[in-house]
């Protein structure tokens, strides 16, 4: 099936809809439902709208509390802790960046980690709110439990991702967004839909070998049977893995071990009879002034000098392109803006069944941009 | 040949004599020695005593200054930028992350920048000062060109690495020490002369291929021919290498485009008859104390918690053991205080050349630890 192509706009002021009829404040919905939307338009389609239904049962079952008592824990000039009261991730996350980007221009850099929080959506989206205080921001959050550490049987940590985002002149900014593990979930889903093998760094089996069969790792998530995502360098330490599970226990230790959330294992637990409890999951925020270290303008001349340096630099025989980290979602989010968002048939329909399970005004096939994606083909 | 051993402390002072002798300073000469023997202790051997020719030439070529003018050229509550002067990497390095540390205790975090800098050692050095004022450390560098980019056919960034620090209780302190390339030069060193074929995705060939022959690669950095390191992940993207070029990228961000250093293939410069400039490399150091987040103790025992879980995990067919980053490395010093620094014959031969040019005392095989593991093998 082909998908449906609706616009932002619309797409944005749905979700609003959806989450203040789960009782989530009108700041909260607009924040949740705006770093959704960020997602799609910047491909990462994964941690789009797609996951609208869980942020959905979460609310209605009480993992995720609408109304949380969020709190500032602790405080100095340049930290922060903030007890996100098991409310959902994005406005939390919001709310904790713009502190730090506060801290930033007060002395110079400021930092804030939260505890007893929600899956946050794309990490990148904080990190770039820094960008227009001409800061540099990260962004990194724990996260369900998929990845095996070095040498380990079973999955014992989050995909972990780090977003790091730099502010340029008349380049577009640097904006690293990387899950630490070799790849995502979903990308064992696609091959596994396709029958594909896999390449070998990807996941281990049950035993915890290297696989290229992503079904019998899914089922093996599916059981709790063993193995899960390898680190970033693959299998044992020849190509480096032990170096993408250190990256991924440094997230940890920053966003969970400093914050008092959960760490490794221990995210999204239950009861003893098997009900889920909040996840308690932690992320970590920071921003650095530029000019805590040198002049902006000298700073963003530079940035544009490194970025072309790179993208004119020789090409690999067979390559054609030097990319620059954001520069590939910068170019869909133009394109999505211009042709809109492309929605998978199933997506379009699980949106469809929320509304309809809510009762909420489900308007974007009214407002859907096939008609003009189609003049842009013809 | 075999190994020469030699105690830790007659090798710093010998390295102490060195510097000495080539005009430094008592201060910076003793930094210096101790951030190199500390490389050799940790079984780092590549960054130790090995490298001690390299300061040597820097020094009396004057490309490195031995009495450099130190500079703070900027500085607010929480960050700093510093002017090394064109002085060894290693002391300003040392009183970079001090400030750092200070500011973390003044205000929460310390974020200190150095440009116009040297070679500065282990990186795991600097953010390992943190450890003892309950603080987390940070510390980055840029370095040599030898890294590829994803896609690129020629060597633009350093091997730039990464050290995170982080306190523990009864557990060892974590510390992630990482090169974001696959490997470091010296691992193609190795399996060049043993003639063994690499892996792919260790570095590629002057198309920008990878490759496993080691020795043409190693060949083409002679001959400036192409090709180079490959960023952790590998190859492409398929496995995650546009991760490991944003990681390298980040460090080059940091070290260099806040700093005002020389970044990507701009370090190292040669004037236009090809003699050697100093190399204006930049560093990066950061400290957050822990307890501007959460009590230290609870941190240390949820650190402590962390490491055993993941310890005691279950392994992997074939393998019997999960690391924490650090734990070999502290082991490694444990042995080696023990029983001596194994000193490579060819390294020996070097130091005892050095210390005939500059006419300094070499006493090491009187200091020799041979007697003591002869008497440990018995």
């Amino acid at each position: 099936m082909e998908a449906i192509y609706v616009w932002a706009d619309p797409l944005r002021a749905f979700c609003e809809r959806v989450f203040r009829k789960l009782g989530v404040s009108e700041e909260d919905a607009w924040i949740t439902a705006d770093v959704l939307v960020m997602a799609d338009l910047r491909g990462i389609d994964s941690h789009g709208v797609a996951r609208l239904r869980r942020y959905v049962d979460g609310l209605r079952t009480g993992i995720m509390v609408a109304r949380p008592q969020e709190q500032v824990i602790h405080e100095t000039p340049a930290t922060a802790l903030i007890d996100a009261g098991a409310g959902l991730g994005q406005p939390v996350s919001y709310r904790a960046m713009q502190m730090a980007i506060r801290k930033a221009l007060e002395v110079g850099a400021g930092f804030v980690a939260v505890r007893n929080s929600n899956h946050y959506g794309i990490a990148g989206y904080y990190a770039m709110m820094a960008l227009e205080h001409d800061c540099i921001g990260l962004s990194m959050t724990n996260a369900d439990v998929l990845m095996v550490p070095t040498f380990g049987r079973n999955a014992m940590l989050g995909t972990n991702p780090i977003a790091v985002a730099a502010p340029a002149g008349e380049e577009r900014p640097f904006v690293l967004d990387m899950a630490t593990s070799t790849v995502p979930r979903g990308k064992l889903e696609v091959y596994h839909r396709l029958g594909k093998p896999m390449p070998l760094g990807w996941a281990t089996d049950e035993r915890g070998i290297a696989t290229e069969d992503a079904g019998r790792v899914l089922e093996n998530f599916q059981k709790r049977a063993g193995g899960g995502l390898l680190p970033l360098g693959g299998e044992g330490e020849l190509l480096g893995g032990h170096k993408g599970y250190g990256l991924a226990l440094w997230v940890d230790v920053f966003c969970a071990v400093l914050s008092g959330a959960a760490y490794a294992d221990r995210v999204y637990p239950k009861t003893p009879d098997g009900k889920p409890l909040p996840a308690n999951l932690g992320h970590f925020f920071g921003a650095w002034r530029v000019d805590g270290f040198r002049p902006v303008e000298e700073f963003k001349a530079a940035m544009d000098d490194l970025q072309r340096r790179l993208k004119h630099a020789p090409k690999a025989e067979g390559a054609t392109r030097i990319y620059i980290h954001g520069e590939k979602e910068y170019e869909e989010t133009e394109r999505r803006l211009r042709e809109g968002i492309p929605l998978n048939p199933k997506v379009a329909a699980d949106l469809r069944a929320i509304a309809s399970e809510l009762e909420v005004e489900y308007d974007l096939e009214e407002w859907s941009a096939t008609a003009g994606r189609q003049s842009l083909k013809a």
